[in-house]
């Protein structure tokens, strides 16, 4: 099967989470292996002027949950994907319109979250995403999700 | 001077950070010493009709923030004041309105947090949450704030 485009992901985000709708996230890009979203500052904004560290995290779980849903939709495995922990490190404010960048791990990570769920019912992974406004890494994201079984 | 009424503390959330309107955020009560945040589950939803994972942790995000504004607030101390790190747990999914409690911790945290601030213009305290959905501790969160000279 085919990966699911960016204008598909974006409606999907857009249907089933609410939030995302009203943070005006944007899928940019999404090949199998890495993922970007975006949005503005304006819905996100914060007393500061910044965004907002809730809508930071966010935008950053929703870019692993993507990569993760999309390339499991891409193989038409249908499974319960959902976050178990995740944190975030803030280095700097994000002034403007933000991005949370997200790559699959290599060295078998991937191998391992689907012998996980093949064997057991959970497949785990942990990703990590970079928070960026404009050219600058501003905040660091990591998460372990995990694969349930949805037959 | 007075802590702020959890009417003002909302309506100040509300103002600053839209994001926690859209999630149509509320303060229920707040001491000084403890805060509570609840929010419905509509338009925090995500794909499993349970509580989207970034809603959650914007929800104990804002707890821990708004304890902290609203105890400086009521010392007529203006700051600014930020979140540094946090981190999440997730124990169970939150399947309806939930709410996220905080509590200031003992052992001298507050004095060392204000004494951080007055001689180094940078006062750093670590607060947790829990997250609730009725009676039942779904979800963990950790937060280190960072109180930043404002003058």
């Amino acid at each position: 099967m085919a990966l699911p485009t960016t204008r598909e992901l974006t409606d999907y985000l857009h249907t089933h989470i609410p939030l995302s709708r009203a943070m005006k996230v944007e899928v940019v890009s999404c090949d199998g292996g890495s993922v970007v979203l975006r949005a503005p500052l304006a819905p996100n904004i914060n007393h500061r002027n910044t965004v907002f560290g809730g809508s930071a995290s966010a935008l950053a779980l929703l870019a692993g949950w993507t990569l993760l849903h999309a390339r499991l939709a891409g193989s038409g495995m249908r499974v319960r994907l959902v976050i178990q922990e995740h944190s975030m490190h803030f280095r700097r404010p994000l002034e403007g319109a933000f991005s949370a960048h997200c790559e699959l791990p290599g060295g078998g990570a991937w191998e391992r979250f689907l012998g996980g769920y093949d064997r057991k019912g959970a497949g785990r992974i942990t990703l990590k995403a970079v928070l960026r406004c404009g050219d600058v890494d501003a905040a660091f994201f990591e998460g372990e999700y995990v694969a349930l079984d949805d037959r």
